[in-house]
């Protein structure tokens, strides 16, 4: 466990600046008074391709590298064009830094509000892939805006890539009570890709007898989502599926509001990103209004990453105690990040 | 309105068999005394293909395409490996006929179990592309089952495609109550596929100014699905999102027992194909456990397809007035298909 935290701070568009202020609020009073916090906040974003038309420069990149973790809040704007600071920064950083274990867990906290009637037990990791898939950018378009146009696609999936993150969930789930393994996928029609997924998936389970294995359609895991949530303990799967499947759980376990997640590179060779999964959701930016447990449980996530395992645990025992306390009464981004700062820090 | 149909049939694995038998009952029952119905029964599937390795032969293609419309069970079976029928007989059948629109209503019925609490009141349609996208086969593997395995697969979408099921839906979402249309895809980050969707679905627009519309990225449309599923009217959206959308339609509202579709070409030029969008279910075939009421439902569409209108709607009260009287004491397949088959006929 290091003594000081370099930490990179991109608080992003909409509601990012608010909800990281609330993280970074928790953080200091999490950590214990002889680690050394250092931040340095790197204005990125929507505001920044306006004035320069900049998306990363290589020398943000190559600063952001010299810290230990990032933090952020939120990408994306109406304002620009969808995808530009999507691919230009949010996935740029993913890819650069190399992280391939987007982590997510979904867990239904006491006193929550879910969509689903009786209220099941949903307790589970998604472990989706973070630097592959349809997320390469590997496409293009022919004659553009012609009735002839072609565009395409190309979900481009290695060994390297895949055997790297399977393994990675296989620890993960051999670390859990319940050591259950799911491969989500669609290898009945992405047979390519498809068919390599489950063949490393099931080569890397003969390292892990005591690890239960699953396959699921990922049309057929949405359908569990809802019916059978707490048939799941840790799912790994692909870029875009793992898209979509934490959206869903984000919803069932009482909105996107309090989903968390980690872009981690497990080698250390760059510093991984944590930010909550939700967008910058522009509609009620500076209202107030804007749930910060998200990052905060994502800063759980970070000190974990870092060694603070403790202070993690902690954070996430506040929020389950803060959740659990709630009388209904609307409280501002302020004041839930005040309420959790004060019990980690009590 | 013709006065007689020629049906192709293909029952296919597990619980097709018996669930087609059931809709051909209720087929039977509802149609005028004057209609002359012929089936023909094709043998394909899991068996036929251990039995001669094969899937769709060219003979077979050409006969089917001689028929009115075709009604299919389920296709797809463990013992044989996943893709190979998937591939090989139903998306080559959606493929051959050029069914690029595969239609899938979703309504919540009364009296039927919702994972959601609070029943919101369902009814959409998604309006799903069927032949394009990340289900072409567009893909291969190098270096197959070596470490240095690259796997790819390709979404190919072209304007004439887009623009055509695009267009089918604008007609769709114009003749009903809301005119409410709703585009789904991931533009954000499939940007060249993504773009594309979303300047043909803002072109055609125009010709449908009565037609409200609104995008959401595929992700985000999950959590609608679940939080305020009443909000969709007409959906349309690209091969895969489409299958991951209506699976999760299907769980909403009262699971995969229940819910139809159609693979329809528009044009007249090739049969359109109905099917439940339920899989083999091979756990339950033999048992009379299938529910063969989404089986029904498509007969239905194909009713509504062949200009059977009164037939369809006739179909489509019988299972709501049957759904509406269950006490909770199970029911086999076959009292299902009697009971609705006794209704439409009364
Ligand atoms: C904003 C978008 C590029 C991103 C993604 O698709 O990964 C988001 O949806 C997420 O899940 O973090
Ligand atoms: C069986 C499979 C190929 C098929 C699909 O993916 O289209 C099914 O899931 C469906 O939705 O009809």
């Amino acid at each position: 466990m290091s003594r000081s935290i370099r930490l990179a701070v991109i608080p992003g568009d909409g509601i990012g600046q608010e909800v990281v202020a609330q993280g970074l609020k928790v953080l200091t009073a999490v950590l214990p008074q002889d680690v050394k916090l250092e931040t340095k906040e790197y204005d990125l974003g929507a505001k920044r391709w306006h004035a320069t038309g900049e998306t990363l420069p290589d020398a943000e990149l190559e600063s952001l590298k010299q810290h230990d973790a990032i933090l952020l809040g939120a990408i994306g704007d109406p304002s620009v064009p969808s995808g530009v600071l999507e691919r230009g920064l949010l996935l740029k950083l993913r890819f650069a830094f190399d992280h391939f274990v987007n982590l997510r867990p979904s867990k239904l906290f006491p006193n929550t509000a879910t969509p689903l009637a009786g209220r099941p037990d949903i307790d589970f990791v998604v472990v989706r892939e973070g630097t592959e898939g349809p997320y390469t950018g590997n496409g293009g378009s022919l004659r553009t805006g012609t009735p002839a146009e072609v565009a395409t696609e190309v979900s481009v999936n290695t060994a390297y890539g895949v055997e790297r993150v399977v393994r990675d969930a296989y620890e993960r789930a051999n670390a859990r009570p319940r050591k259950k393994l799911t491969l989500v996928h669609k290898n009945n029609v992405l047979v390519y890709a498809g068919h390599m997924w489950k063949n490393i998936f099931d080569k890397v389970g003969q390292e892990y007898p005591e690890v239960t294995t699953d396959y699921l359609h990922v049309d057929a895991a949405t359908i569990f989502f809802v019916t059978q949530p707490e048939r799941f303990d840790v799912i790994v799967t692909d870029n875009l599926f793992g898209d979509i499947l934490t959206d869903l759980a984000a919803a069932v376990t009482g909105g996107i509001g309090l989903a968390a997640s980690g872009n981690i590179n497990p080698t250390g060779q760059f510093p991984s990103m944590f930010e909550p999964v939700h967008g910058s959701a522009p509609d009620i930016a500076g209202t107030g209004k804007a749930d910060p447990t998200a990052t905060i449980l994502s800063v759980a996530l970070l000190l974990r990453h870092l060694g603070f395992e403790p202070q993690a645990a902690r954070i996430e025992e506040a929020v389950a105690a803060d959740l659990e306390a709630r009388d209904g009464a609307a409280r501002s981004t302020d004041e839930i990040g005040d309420a959790l700062a004060a019990r980690v820090a009590g």
